[in-house]
């Protein structure tokens, strides 16, 4: 995924030489904390948050340029950078929102925290269900019913409950891969219980082809 | 994972009486965008932006209780929620910060977006070949070796690369969980061929143990 599917375009703009008192209803009106600061030719030239209006109405300045940050005291990501960078420039440097510029500088986008995170826990919000439908599809030979009563199996293993295929069944269609994984105690421990399950459908395949 | 481990504990609080100038101050000093406003037991009662101060500026307000949002029209999280909840709702009603509250409404931490970014990025962080290692754990009687070889068997017939065991061992050194999912094109696909990986290990136990 690229930065560009992950960004707001319908971000706003302003320019240095606006008058605070509009920038601060526009941000307003619009619901934004921060905004890109760009010239004449839409080229990104510097920042400005909302934090930064405040100062400048206490301190009786009049333009965005008297408040703004300048461009290289922010953090910004390219539109055909990979998501991910944003995702870790956002996490690391503790920012709410970043401005995405094109190859000549022009701002396209800006991504915005809660559309990482809504990104991410879609995610997460993967049904476990979708999962098994794949492993299924992967191990050929190996029919649905065989990997339901597997994964009965394998979860009386490890936590001594009584589990049914049926209920597995049931269980896995409600529950997503974020739950799971808190569930389950992280990534690793998911993934493991699912090779355990993979391999017993495959030893039961294994010796059933032997009689 | 609960909210109070995902939640900012150096937040700032202000009170419905306090002025808006000093407020103003805080909340550029500390860097926040928004703030809870409590009452003198430090019970949440509302919620106030650094929008909202930029139009108190223009309006001539001069307390928080005139443009703060009352408590009923904002989201909040206790402290023992599911970590996920507070991720659940960020990207729900787009919003960059949520006040944590305990049993008795006394605010206690704020969950912002940057800190679940973090959380869930920390989680993409996992380095593949932790999971490979896991692997080689659940299944008993195959090694490391042989592991890093059907790795490089599976990976030749899926993408037609020539790839060693050796490669292949390099590559889940560097590479974490994020990359491999965007890498292969999706959570399912990457669980895929993991199973894939299985099989094949498990399908040369077996061949091996009968000769």
């Amino acid at each position: 995924m690229k930065v560009n599917e992950m960004m707001d375009k319908n971000f706003i703009v302003v320019s240095p030489e606006d008058d605070l008192v509009e920038v601060s209803i526009l941000m307003e009106k619009k619901l934004r904390f921060t905004t890109p600061v760009v010239d004449s030719q839409k080229r990104l030239v510097g920042w400005i948050t909302s934090l930064d209006v405040n100062r400048g109405f206490r301190e009786g300045k009049k333009k965005v340029k008297d408040v703004m940050y300048a461009k290289e005291d922010i953090v910004h990501v390219h539109d055909d950078d990979p998501a991910r960078l944003a995702v870790l420039e956002a996490g690391e440097y503790k920012v709410f929102n970043i401005p995405v510029i094109s190859d000549d500088d022009v701002v396209v986008g800006v991504v915005r925290t809660f559309d990482i995170v809504k990104t991410l826990s879609s995610l997460y919000e993967v049904k476990v269900y979708k999962i098994f439908k794949a492993m299924e599809e992967e191990l050929k030979g190996v029919t649905w019913d065989e990997l339901m009563e597997a994964s009965a199996i394998v979860t009386r293993r490890r936590t001594g409950k009584r589990v049914t295929a049926n209920d597995y069944e049931k269980r896995i269609k409600n529950s997503t891969f974020g739950e799971a994984i808190w569930a389950t105690g992280g990534l690793e421990k998911f993934f493991v219980g699912l090779i355990a399950i993979g391999e017993l459908v495959i030893a039961r395949k294994v010796a059933k082809a032997r009689k």
